[in-house]
């Protein structure tokens, strides 16, 4: 098997202006989240905000197997291009892992059809994530649960169509549940969108939660299925 | 229980443009599809495109417990600020009912978050629906299979997300199989998706296709579960 | 519409020798679910494990809309012709509520195909249930969350076949998460888990568990849908 | 990756009896299914009814990772206790492909909890099998769609749970379709219900078959997911 092709896309600001957030990852999260993938052996490269086209040509998604997705107070200043760019690339294959506040970006919403909307706050309360699918893939490897010590706290209700599947319910102690890792296919692409990640913690650096993103970098890599064909067709009685 | 107001929208071009057609819906689709909605009870109103606000004013959306959308020409017609008025709506609670070439419209296609594609062709095939969730309300009153003698054919793969519910399975006579009723949620709304209905059959004067067509408005009108809130949020324990 | 007949099934042992559950449930656990379905216009009947044919003999069944179950520590009690009685009466369209430790029911585990297993404390602990499909019947009339100050705990990994639908998911006090109002179709019965109601707490004097359970046996009663007939066929080509 | 350890298991009576079968798998239809399996490089054993302890003692079932499964005539004869160690082991993680007429084996029934029942007849129709996920491991290098010239006739409804997952639709030319490959989760089990293989047509030699049979036992080999504990836990606060 050929090595998966993973680009990082990290909106980058935060780090640049926070010191509090820079402390923790002082090269980016963008180059945290590279390092367990380059770990286990995957291609990994980093696009920012700041980029030319927004750190995300055409030609580097063609390139790309599966997209990592951090964004957070420049959701806006993504351009429309840019979201239909990454839209049409996921419809063609391309894996999509939106992590965290990304739950809000313009890719997301779009290929959910949701306001993706939900309850927060910033209380340090603990997080404890529990896999409720043993079977799936991108449990591989876990212990039945694991916990966060301090995590921003997100609550239901979380406005997404109903998930294909539901791999990680989260508890908080402040006393909010959430689904905190879940699955969608969008015409060939597999996403997997995954709760932790506030830039004011260390979650990224979290073994547990390196194993996650490993996971579902392999998970969501491309299929192998059928290109589907699509328009004006005879018959298929007609067509041999 | 009120009645329901079902709001039906139709683009009305072929009725005017096509004499085979307007023989068949000499008052348009629309006024085919409100028989039997309004026979069972339901407040019934019509709406078109060259209408102003191209029919769909955010007050009559706002009376509407179900949109029943019927468009296939003029797709490309509806203007963005349309298709986010009805998106918000349903969002908000509206049930959608997206009937036939209906697939493709900027509505539906931004309430999936996929191309909506198929395979299609006009040869005049049979077109057989089985009822493969017996338990569904939309079925109610149904017989196992019945059969429309002419349809237009649509085949698989049709690319939409995977549905919360398939209701109906289509089985073509020229080789093709159909997920031809199929629901989804998006925020409080419900929606479902059926298949039949060309413009240049009989489709909708069918005593199961009626019957179809008063289940899937009862189905989707809106549901009286909680109304979510959203953003910041304190901890429930504090809460109380 | 007819009223709904619903039969709640108590194996009925805890209230007649434990004088703490009995101070709760004075008149056996059934009579605190009838009053709020009986309020709500349902027909009414209950049953018990030491009655003739274990309370269900197949004329009651037969004409059961809805069977509600509550069953502990006598599970093993059950015969297996009682077992087969109701789970035939389910396929034939009879709804089920399993109740609390009914999860582990022969009932339940002979149509889920699982252990139904979990993991349980009894720590006086809060129950918060958050409702996450607000497009639900079964949640209507209902506020986004509500609690149960002290319950028995329930929590994951509950092993379960993925749900058709959850519309409750539970957080505990001491630390857990629960999958605690669930849906499941076998044949064409509509079933739902709904995980409160330990003995030793008030529970089902609650005014949202009774809401619940109201809305519960209105969605498990039967589908009007297509009785299917199976095993040799001829073509529906020649059927006509 | 270490091979995955297949154990076909086959009635083996029809290849014994009746010579039009014979002709077409002179080995049984276990050594047809055994040769795509091997070939890429899977460790396949067969098993037969007629062996002691009906051809699969528990020693045998803890060291097999994936169970494939064809049985039609001899349902009644497999034991009781022979279907517990299938469905424990199942439960335990060992995938389960079962294959046509499988659908009415006791351990099928079993792990489903509903009749699995459908319509048929043997007419020699032509089957076509449309993928409907590309995204599924399952249809790993399949085109859009695949014919068998022949075959036995499945028709709707299919009396299943709800699938996971639906990979593939089946036409039949005599105005059938069938939910033709459908997954399901039970315990740490994956299970794949595949409906092509009528003993008196060489389906299991067809190169399309037999990529599905690779792709079945390679997606049900077992998860590497955490093993879940069950009982009485105290707190994952207290817990740590």
């Amino acid at each position: 098997m050929n090595s998966i092709r993973v680009t990082i896309w990290n909106e980058f600001r935060h780090e640049q202006r926070d010191e509090a957030v820079r402390s923790i990852y002082p090269d980016g999260i963008h180059a945290a989240l590279a390092k367990p993938l380059s770990s286990a052996g995957m291609q990994v490269r980093s696009a920012t905000l700041d980029q030319s086209e927004q750190g995300l040509p055409a030609a580097l998604l063609d390139e790309t197997d599966v997209l990592v997705w951090w964004g957070h107070v420049a959701h806006d200043e993504v351009e429309d291009q840019t979201v239909e760019r990454v839209v049409r690339r996921v419809h063609a294959g391309m894996g999509l892992v939106v992590l965290h506040s990304g739950h809000f970006s313009k890719v997301f919403k779009r290929l959910m059809g949701t306001s993706c909307d939900l309850r927060w706050r910033e209380e340090d309360e603990k997080e404890r994530l529990f896999v409720v699918d043993p079977t799936h893939p991108i449990a591989e490897g876990l212990p039945p649960y694991f916990e966060l010590p301090k995590e921003e706290t997100y609550g239901e209700h979380f406005d997404i169509p109903t998930p294909d599947e539901i791999v990680f319910l989260s508890w908080f102690s402040g006393g909010d549940v959430f689904r905190s890792g879940v699955t969608f296919r969008r015409g060939r692409g597999k996403i997997f969108y995954f709760r932790p990640g506030h830039e004011t913690y260390p979650t990224y650096h979290d073994a547990n939660i390196q194993r996650v993103l490993v996971n579902a970098c392999r998970w969501a890599a491309p299929a192998l299925g059928p290109v589907p064909t699509y328009g004006h067709a005879p018959s298929p009685e007609n067509a041999r």
